[in-house]
């Protein structure tokens, strides 16, 4: 198979409507030009009609220097009861200055009756003289068929006509929207067929939302059954369950099914795409997301840890690589000698099985297990572990000790002070620092007292940290384990600790990413590069 | 339609296979009660062959009174070469006290020969065996046919004889599963239709994983082609992408499409189970959730919310009261009135929707949900909000201050110590206590100086502690939210506080904790009881 598919990312429109989702202008050209560089053919960026911030930014983003990518301003079919040419949300979206316009416009006769209010018939011709002006003034129309399936179930008649009046205005694609997102693939196999037959002249385009799970699903079926353009939003954001997930489409089309999406050779991009898209959005990036999340190729089972280690495809549907993600084998009591071997051998590749220090490690393994440790997703405290029992450790600072006072009443914003004594050869340091919390005020203290010796600590920020109480029965008297992810920049790791003492697990968690940091910076200087 | 479904929950088997999920004993028994509440047919809770603490939950909760669920066991066919009886998994199994075994064999031919290195027909027989053994026990035999469909695509003959081998031997279910979550529907639908077709006596059942986004949308076209039994996990906890997600399941399958899969009285209660299975996980429910998260029926378009007030399936695909969830406006001040109001009325049956005191209530509740307090599961907190707004509530200490100490190095068992002062009436009171971190060393030193004046405090117990980070992108600053579960030994409630020190958190927990149980021992006294 080798058909072309238009691909139309809805995440600065669409997406925008997903509860807690909101772009800055910044945020907002940084999607474009993330977006752009993965490859992907249309960038809905706003509705300059409704929302005057959107047309100053289509102003600003048509300078961007794209390889790719257009713009398209959305909008809805004119109002009724007026011209088109007088209508300011179509003068709007010329204004805008795209080549391409998405215009949704009513296919559902309820919609129309009793939201829109207006007759059947108006509605058409809402439909086709949109259509017909936009091309008129050289636009390319995407016409949206909003409400495409229910309308369709409900009044089949009424559903095509809509789209007739949409052909007649001269509309390049008709959108089939599955806008509460209620069809199930069945249905969308079946409609999108009748459409293709009834109007083979004019591509189909599937636009679908995911209220029962199936806004994936539904995008891949409807191509199968002839749809040559999927819009969807990258990361799934959008109104209430969202929109069909553009990073798990274009794998599942271009990778698995063999159509054309993206240029082949950026399909690697997928991964990095996706995080940073996550990043500039402030959501955290689903874990277990298809293709692009960090548990995506995560191996936790010992059987499947030991089959993917004897043959790769026996446990995964694709090679992580393709898509720039890699495969993870997580430790827990479940998992296999196998998997902590390979660990193990990432750091000294000449032990076995059967070394000693091979063991010795995976006796200290159960034990912290036991006590509450979890190396599943804090890879980097598990090699510090390996390096502190392979000689390939030395410590790059000493705690003599730290003390944290917190109460109430406290000064608004800092409810705890703490200080931090430590030596590093033979320098003592003693810093003091402030925090909204007793975790908040250590962390910043250990910070300003390590600087002074290694300070590319600067450039290192905290972006994720957790707390789960395990054993919680035994309430504020139970042990805690904290997981802390921090990146620098360029790498991102995630470092484990545990105690009964929030305090103390959060600090155990802190040192270690501390020196993961100072090593992997050794490591790069060694090899000849900067930090 | 009105065919009955078998509904199988594995989130204590596959789901603890997810990255970050790991189960107390007190988790899984608290898990294994909400399922069976919600009226799940069967609950896969671990695997005794492989895992001695799991045959040990299966021991203890045989004693569960359970309405309607029955429990598990997970297991593989015997080991090659051996006889079953003499497979020590099986008799962990049979030790496990069960009434129905899941028993995974293997149907693609690569992984017999590469992965188990055995012969085929070797394969063939540990499958047969197998549940001829367990059979021969009285047991019910699920048998779980992995790879299934990848290795139907490589050799279907194979894979089909694989399944005649365990109807031979006596199944009761062909599972037929997708274990590297690699198809698309379509192929669900043919394979599924000629097993169907193949094995007509039998009845087949779908085990998906989600590593293409298809986990939900497979199981749904599966039993759309004749699968009558269904396993996933509650919220798609599981390996990798995750399994099929049990809360998108059922209503597709019961509200949509009108198959049973538990008792329909029921079915409002999905929205609670999802939220109690992620606290009890302490995994944040993904607000987008389809049917029962937070957003789930979250309107933010303007033209949406317009469009769902005047006809309410406009936008919706489902009436979110059926699955026990509520419809919100985004940035306005309609949410969740009416479920508010209901809560007040248990404690001033006078109040109105327009009582100026309910809209103190639903304004200080906004702003507290704005900072990150949820009363889902902290009714006790919300109860005593609710008392501070009509008078029914007087304060029974004041605090005048509390501090505490918390350091390292520390003396073993005691990291923290604190003092705390309060007044009672006139009454002064300093108390200090030493505890194995902060929060606990503050909660003793609460605890000794209230109960000198009330001493029914002593009978209070902490059985819960969970701690949140919410917004953990701003990590060791991020706002923390503490949950608190007391029993006096009669009753059990729970509290909950929320800031940016996790000490000060615990603290307004414990606060309400103590005055939810001095309110009710008042209550009680008035009623004439005791204390």
């Amino acid at each position: 198979m080798d058909r072309n598919i238009e691909v139309l990312d809805s995440t600065l429109r669409d997406g925008a409507q997903g509860e807690g989702i909101s772009f800055s202008l910044e945020d907002k050209l940084a999607i474009v030009q993330t977006l752009d560089r993965l490859g992907v053919g249309y960038i809905e960026a706003g509705n300059p009609g409704s929302n005057p911030k959107d047309l100053e930014f289509f102003q600003l983003a048509a300078k961007l220097p794209l390889e790719r990518a257009q713009l398209v301003a959305f909008g809805s079919t004119r109002r009724k009861g007026i011209r088109a040419e007088d209508d300011n949300n179509l003068s709007a979206i010329l204004t805008a200055g795209v080549q391409t316009a998405a215009i949704f416009g009513k296919c559902w006769d309820l919609h129309v009756t009793d939201i829109l209010c207006t007759t059947l018939e108006e509605n058409l011709a809402m439909i086709e003289d949109t259509c017909r002006f936009l091309t008129g003034q050289g636009k390319r129309v995407f016409f949206d068929a909003e409400h495409f399936f229910d309308g369709y179930k409900k009044n089949a008649g009424y559903a095509m006509q809509a789209l007739e009046a949409a052909v007649k205005g001269g509309a390049a694609c008709l959108v089939l929207c599955d806008t509460n997102g209620g069809c199930f693939p069945d249905e969308i196999v079946r409609i999108t067929g009748k459409v293709r037959a009834r109007f083979p002249q004019t591509p189909a385009g599937i636009h679908t939302h995911n209220d029962r799970g199936m806004a994936v699903a539904n995008s891949i079926v409807a191509v199968q059954a002839g749809a040559s353009h999927v819009q969807g939003t990258f990361l799934g954001y959008g109104e209430r369950c969202g929109n069909a997930n553009l990073s798990t489409i274009l794998p599942n089309l271009q990778e698995e099914l063999g159509y054309g999406c993206i240029p082949r050779e950026n399909m690697h991009l997928l991964t990095t795409t996706a995080r940073r898209l996550a990043e500039i959005s402030n959501v955290a990036l689903p874990q277990g997301s298809p293709y692009v999340g960090q548990s995506a190729f995560a191996h936790k089972a010992g059987m499947h840890a030991d089959g993917v280690l004897k043959v790769s495809h026996s446990f995964e549907h694709i090679n992580p690589q393709t898509v720039g993600n890699e495969r993870r084998f997580l430790m827990s009591e479940m998992s296999g000698r196998a998997a902590v071997l390979k660990k193990i051998n990432a750091v000294r590749p000449e032990l076995t099985r059967d070394s000693p220090q091979t063991a010795a490690i995976l006796n200290e393994l159960k034990e912290l297990e036991r006590l509450g440790y979890q190396f599943e997703g804090a890879d980097s405290s598990f090699e510090l572990l390996i390096r502190k029992h392979t000689g390939a450790y030395h410590p790059f600072f000493t705690l003599i000790h730290y003390k944290i006072l917190t109460g109430r009443p406290s000064e608004e914003g800092c409810s705890a002070s703490a200080t931090v004594k430590l030596k590093v050869d033979d320098q003592v340091q003693l810093m003091a620092a402030e925090g909204n919390g007793p975790v908040n005020a250590l962390d910043k203290a250990l910070r300003a007292a390590l600087e002074v010796f290694y300070p590319t600590l600067s450039k290192v920020r905290l972006t994720d940290y957790k707390v789960r109480v395990m054993d919680s029965k035994s309430a504020t008297g139970a042990m805690v384990r904290v997981l802390l992810s921090s990146t620098d920049g360029r790498r991102e790791w995630t470092t484990v600790g545990v105690s009964s003492d929030v305090v103390e697990a959060s600090w155990i968690a802190l040192v270690d990413s501390i020196e993961y940091k100072l090593i992997k910076d050794a490591e790069d200087l060694s090899k000849g590069g900067s930090v």
